[in-house]
């Protein structure tokens, strides 16, 4: 990690994409060398989930996801005045514990495909998803126990409770499954949503602050940063989800409707109370929907307000971000870079 | 915790009882305390685990266990020259982290039963209760990162690594299931039994001499003795599943011959090249075993060796297991309740 700032950048994502090949320079040596000190055949497994090997453990180019949350951590070490240098085994811890919770959450919702390869469980089984996933946990924890660095144990006490807010938000988004869309509440969704999304990059955003040295309020001030930013995303994925353009995403139009997922203006359009939102449960209590039933149940979701409140709520969310952030970074031209990530998440248009 | 010594019940086991009782005593409102700090659904489902709940959420009296590896903790602590009750967050970390493991073995060995009650899996379903192994983890690793003790941040090193290596006992275990049973190697079969069921002993036992400030060698061998007494454990288990008494075991006779399973003495019998060996062989590539059948591998196992060399590798481990111990606690009468819990493990019937 260079002290280069993203700067000019902003909004167009090309100073966050230059962030994000600069945080896999300084922090895949260290992830590699971590999953490394694996035992046999998990660390065959990990090597595969990590797109470092084929199944058949041939070398591979890679395409281990974008460094999202590690360059939180090192973002945020930065705005806070520490070196980012520092920082590196939490941000390898970090994410670590990140695809931890993508190897089991693709057993639990039995997703075949991950980073366009087939998913670990598919390749070698739910028992081998289970227990790799399992060690990619311990190592995580077991990368910040063996930190020397002083705010190790407090990044060890976050990052734990975090992987429990993380489970708890898995096991809402399985329950919330079993229910009718229009008994789901929006309070109840966006709870999920902060738990299974916002945690982790508030998490990641609090150890870079802890590694910098900052105290406990601006620790927790970087939190509710990511939280908030984490939240903004999933909002923003989740209009992707529906009006996303297939050209961009490589999923045919409006995925979510057809798979009857209850997103968050889904469940917003259903708390209407209008004629549209009655439509819209009708098609969801209807078969897997077509292109036509598709196309009317995103317009009902606009009509019914659910496009707009999700906008908002975006918008929204990310206002609170900064604000968060600015009581612990005072002069926010200091946090350029934690901004530039924030805003590509939350612009990306696939 | 009392201090007060199990003295005159060595190998009766009612020295090792009573410590177990009071180990109960003294750890079960640390691990209740920390199941409650765990949210909604996945709570609930620790305290079904725990057996101190049934699945409708009424209160149960509780069937958790024997309390082995906590009691093993405040032994080694004691045995030490230390306070157990310093110890006592070390040992619920280790309980729970135990707990994480059956969870998911449940799981991955498609067990209906634990403790005569049903399987978290059978009652949840299977991604509740991958779902809530994970949140034990965590747990388990949490309470020692926010444990003040100054051995924690060594002690959570020791737990994580000790989870890595149960996760790789774990998934020999299960690959070995896949491959012939002459085909598996004593050396293979002994290696996994250490890391499947050694190394959680070992931990703990370690685990109690970092909290007794014990230095690296003591806590070294400390593990080395809890390690050596699980693969005596493992073996008698293992003496058990094909010699056990039905009234004693609960289990039909010879159950894990019925089940083909490779334990030790059969891969041991196995490997001996004699025409017992092959007698066994056939029987296991054959359909799952009538009592007439089971009688039949029974004695195989026995003329080809198979008993004899489990019991003295038995015996063999508990020796090196003392002799461990003792590098640590030369006056092996301040460590009689460390040598109660080893002998009340390997001497059990059922």
């Amino acid at each position: 990690m260079t002290t280069t700032h993203a700067t000019g950048g902003r909004g167009d994502g090309a100073g966050a994409a230059g962030l994000l090949a600069r945080t896999r320079t300084a922090v895949d040596p260290r992830l590699r060398a971590t999953v490394e000190s694996l035992p046999g055949q998990v660390r065959r497994i990990a090597r595969y989930h990590f797109g470092w090997e084929q199944a058949d453990g041939t070398p591979s180019e890679g395409t281990a996801g974008k460094a999202i949350r590690p360059a939180l951590v090192l973002a945020a070490a930065q705005a806070l005045g520490g070196d980012p240098q520092q920082a590196v085994r939490a941000a390898a811890a970090v994410e670590l514990a990140h695809n931890f919770t993508l190897m089991h959450d693709d057993v639990i919702d039995e997703d075949p495909t991950r980073r366009s390869r087939p998913t670990v469980w598919t390749v070698f089984g739910i028992p081998d998803a289970i227990i790799t996933g399992d060690a990619l946990c311990a190592l995580a924890l077991r990368l910040l126990a063996e930190d020397p660095h002083p705010a190790s144990a407090k990044a060890a006490s976050r990052l734990s409770a975090c992987v429990i807010e993380l489970c708890e938000g898995q096991q809402s988004d399985c329950a919330f499954e079993q229910r009718a869309p229009q008994d789901v509440t929006i309070d109840e969704c966006l709870t999920m949503a902060e738990a299974k999304t916002g945690a982790l990059l508030g998490c990641a955003c609090a150890l870079g602050a802890l590694y910098a040295g900052a105290g406990e309020e601006e620790v927790d001030a970087l939190d509710a940063f990511g939280r908030e930013a984490g939240l903004a995303f999933q909002l923003i994925d989740d209009l992707i989800g529906i009006w996303g353009d297939p050209a961009h995403t490589g999923k045919p139009a409006g995925a979510d409707l057809a798979s009857h997922k209850k997103s968050l203006p889904v469940v917003a359009a259903m708390a209407s109370g209008s004629s549209a939102a009655d439509e819209l449960a009708e098609l969801y209590r209807g078969p897997a929907m077509d292109a036509s039933a598709v196309r009317r149940a995103a317009d009902a979701v606009e009509r019914a307000g659910g496009r707009d409140w999700a906008q908002g709520q975006a918008a929204d969310r990310m206002a609170r971000a900064v604000q968060h952030l600015s009581r612990a970074v005072p002069d926010l031209t200091a946090a350029d870079e934690l901004l530039a990530l924030a805003e590509f998440v939350t612009r990306r248009t696939r």
